[in-house]
């Protein structure tokens, strides 16, 4: 049995984890914020709580959102508890989903549970592409605009505009918007347009092991996630954590770590020496070089000592992205990327040269 | 917008509300187990854990329950959560899923999410009748059979036997096992058969809102909750305060709280002097006198300055329990429990007398 999910590989630098580096989790700032709200809200801190999150949290997250009101706020265990519990409230079994090509992999197992088919939105190298979106018919798209997983790329605004004003329901999964390392990224298309669903997380900002996220949306979808049974039942779906959240909020403790893990995952990313330095996020998107398949570079890329997700991965049928590879920047250290890209490098090299 | 679920009603003691009493939840000793469970763990308590829960917390209550092993234990967000996520793996859209009459009633809204159809278990005073339950065809059956909600009563240990050699798949929701008052309880469902899926909770012997609890099921049901889309994508469901419960099982402070909440507990359904006193819970299930209904008493009670749920709540299909109602000791202060009762007393005098 074990603790975390992640599994060290001796001799390997992994490049295909999605995690933050260990030394970036606020411990301390963590353990001080639990002792101060169970210090301030006591008793309430641990009892049923409102099932739509705790005020404390909700009206701290719509200020500091700037663009939804509490009555648009809904406290979530994750990102992607988010997807498995609006999924079904905007599709049926059976219903075609559109996804980004390529996008975030593990949402397709969560939107498969649901029963949906899940279909690619026809894209290029910025994005999807909103009119050839506009032909296929289906319950909604799913996509990671900003910063996405795999590509670290954010679409372009012309291309926000657009999709919103199709109509198709939209769930935007907007987990990296805050780990900017220059310009702040395009506005969500959460913003743009009144048919959006939007998926927050506290994971990428904070920690993954909290579970703690949130979903903006109409406040009839709002009402309607209170409303599930499990939800009503348990009194909000985590509440301690959220109360906890308030307070790392409300004290400062976020703004001040957030200015430091930007910083660092800046420096991660510079020190990643090999393919394109996105503006935001966790990963980059490695075009190889023509003739090269990821599938037969891994296992030489591994006896090279270094490893990665090879690009297919993140296409719902993985009939593509066989000349890609997601690179993350975000659980190694600078010293360590750096080699990692020296040995991918070189990896690369001996491939070629065949 | 609130924090917590509870609303009060000046003037009333509501005996309606199955929430802890505010001063016996361990404030002071939570706040301890999350500073030592972030000081022993460090990250590994604020990534992404493992799937099925986190091997101290896992191992320590494999441990705990002492019939059941780490290999049949997932970690849940609470009870409810355990119910949402066992009911898709048990059941499909339209089948029909027995339920105890009467039951927990937030459990109807929990498995109707899911596409089931409900139908009320044959039962009589001491619960549901084996055999005729036999003759329904279920996907599974769902009751609470210890200490239950909203009785407070267990189901003897012959029914017990004879309801898991039917071989129809039982979902036991054992949330309240551990809060007894005299005589430890029958034995689980889940020891006694194999086709028995147990869920505990950690809502009623330390707090509600840290949304935590566990299931225990063959090892072949909890590899497929692991591998549902959200679990896997999340790294289990509530790492960090699931790392926290650890600290707090394996320092003892589980052992020392549960010692105090059972004599607390036992106090106070000893002030509530109405109704039959149950050996363990939070509930006590009244059978008014002949020709007075609950729904006729409640306005009455209320302005009487005392408040329950109708007995109707708890059935199916709202047709039964008419001359019963659910009374909670679990909330109130001893001297205000049986200021309730005294008011209930008076209350039902007035109608009775009309």
């Amino acid at each position: 049995m074990a603790i975390v999910q992640f599994e060290h590989r001796p001799g390997i630098l992994d490049l295909g984890w999605g995690h933050p580096r260990p030394s970036l989790l606020p411990v301390a700032e963590w353990a001080a914020a639990g002792s101060e709200a169970l210090q301030a809200y006591g008793w309430q801190a641990l009892t049923y709580g409102h099932s739509a999150g705790p005020a404390p949290l909700v009206d701290w997250l719509a200020a500091h959102v700037g663009d939804a009101s509490p009555e648009q706020t809904f406290v979530t265990a994750g990102a992607s508890h988010g997807l498995a519990l609006v999924t079904p409230l905007l599709a049926r079994p059976g219903d075609v989903v559109l996804v980004d090509s390529p996008t975030y992999h593990l949402a397709f197992p969560i939107l498969r549970d649901a029963g949906v088919t899940l279909g690619p939105a026809p894209a290029d190298e910025h994005g999807v592409l909103p009119a050839e979106v506009a032909k296929i018919p289906a319950a909604f798209l799913y996509l990671v605009p900003t910063f996405g997983n795999p590509t670290g790329r954010s679409l372009p605004l012309d291309r926000r505009r657009e999709l919103v004003e199709l109509g198709l329901p939209i769930v935007e999964d907007d987990t990296y918007r805050e780990l900017f390392y220059g310009d702040a990224p395009p506005p969500a298309l959460w913003r743009l347009g009144h048919n959006v669903v939007r998926l927050g997380s506290f994971a990428k900002t904070v920690a993954p092991g909290l579970r703690l996220g949130w979903i903006n949306a109409a406040p009839s979808l709002i009402t309607r996630l209170t409303r599930l049974g499990y939800v009503h039942s348990g009194g909000g779906v985590n509440h301690s954590v959220a109360m906890t959240m308030a307070r790392f909020g409300a004290s400062g403790a976020y703004a001040k770590h957030l200015g430091v893990v930007r910083e660092r995952y800046r420096e991660q990313r510079d020190a990643l020496t090999i393919g394109p330095a996105p503006d935001g996020g966790w990963f980059t998107w490695l075009r190889l070089p023509s003739g090269v398949e990821a599938s037969t570079l891994l296992p030489v890329a591994e006896r090279h000592g270094v490893s990665f997700v090879p690009g297919s991965a993140f296409y719902v049928n993985g009939d593509n992205g066989h000349d890609h590879v997601r690179l993350s920047f975000s659980h190694l250290s600078p010293e360590e990327l750096t080699e990692a890209a020296r040995r991918l490098n070189a990896a690369i090299s001996s491939v070629v040269g065949h």
